[in-house]
C-alpha cells in the first residue's frame, strides 16, 4: 500500500456501467517528507475519506477486493485513513 | 485509474487476431498541474471518448473488463470520460 | 523482490476490515548504493522485521502468499530479513 | 499498450525451457516526440516486426495471449505492427 | 522481459518459509547504453547464472513459472543469460 492525500473529486457521467455507484476519489501519492510523488490517482473509497486526509491504498488486481464483488474495472482503492505516520528512522 | 487526455489515434493493420474491432486511442496520462506525464498509451476505448477529451483509464489485468470477454491483449482501456476535476487541497 | 530499510509505522483504525490484524511497517525502498529511491511503502509483516532492519520485500498479486489466505487487500509484503548484501560488480 | 520501436535482437542459449521458441526482440519504448522512454524491453514477437519497425506491445500477464499457451514465463508481447501514429492534440 | 546484470547475492536467514530452497541473486537493470537504471532487484535464479553475467529476468506473477510451484512468493525470476545483445537501429 502507499500513502496519498485525498486532494479532490472527479465527474464523469459517461463511464463503464460496471464503475456506477463507486465513490471516486483523486488522492495524491505523497513521498516520505510529505511532497507530492508522481501522478494524482483517481481511487475507488469505500471507507469514506474526506477531502484532505491522509490515505492508505492499494492498487492492481487486489484494489477490487474491497469493493466486495468478483471483478470490477478499478485498479486503484482507498483502504485505510491514516491518523498518524511514525517515521523514525 | 488514472487521469489522461484523447491525443491520437494509431493505425496498425498487421497486429494479434484479438485485437480486430477494438477502437484504439491514444491517450496521454496527465499530472495534477495538467501536464504530460510519462510516455502515451494505447487504450482501448468502449466509451465513444473523442480527441481532445479528458479520460479515466483503468491498467493491467482489469482493462479486459469493460470488453466483456474472457480474455484480451489489452492492458490499458478507457473507463470513463471526465466532465469535471476539481483539485482543491 | 526489492530492497528497503524499515523506517516507521502508521496508525489506520478506520480500515478495510480485512486489513484488520495485520502488522504494518513503512518501508523505504534503497537503490544499491543505500539511498532511498522512489516512495515509502505500506508493507504488511509476517516475519517480525524490527525498526531500521534491512528487508526483502515483494508487490502486488503474490504479496498475498505470505497471508496464508486466499485474497486480502495487500499489495506489498515483507518476505525476509537480510542480514547481508554483498555487491561486488 | 505502447508505442516501441524495434532495435535490436538478443541471444540467450541457457535459457528458460518454456521460452524456447519464440522469437525475441529487443525494443525501446518511445515518448509521443519519438525520444527513448525508459529502458529497452525483450519482448516475444508472434507479429513478424521487422528491425527499426514502430510497434504495438503488452506487458504483464496479458503478454502471454498472443502465444496461444496457458502460461508461460513471458510478461511482454508485441501485438501490432504500427503504421501511423497520428498525434493532433 | 528486461535485461540486468548479476551483481551480488543476499543473506536473509528470517524469510517466508516459502522462499527456502531458492537460490537469490541480486541484479541490476540496465539501460540500453549498458547504465544502471533504476533499482537493484533480487530475483529467484533456476538458471545458474554467475556474478557479472548479463540475464534477462521476468517480473510480476509470471516470475513463478520457472519454479515449478503453482503459487510462490516470488515477483522476479532469471529466465535466461544473455550471450550477446544486438542493438543496431
Amino acid at each position: 500500500m502507499f500513502i496519498a492525500k485525498v486532494i479532490g473529486t472527479v465527474w464523469a457521467t459517461v463511464k463503464d456501467s460496471n464503475l456506477r455507484g463507486y465513490k471516486l476519489q483523486i488522492i495524491q501519492p505523497l513521498a516520505s517528507n510529505g511532497e507530492k510523488a508522481g501522478v494524482p490517482i483517481i481511487a475507488v473509497d469505500t471507507i469514506g475519506a474526506g477531502p484532505g486526509e491522509l490515505v492508505m491504498y492499494i492498487t492492481a488486481r487486489e484494489a477490487v477486493i474491497p469493493l466486495g464483488v468478483k471483478e470490477a474495472p478499478v485498479d486503484a482503492s482507498i483502504v485505510g485513513i491514516i491518523e498518524k505516520v511514525d517515521i523514525g528512522l
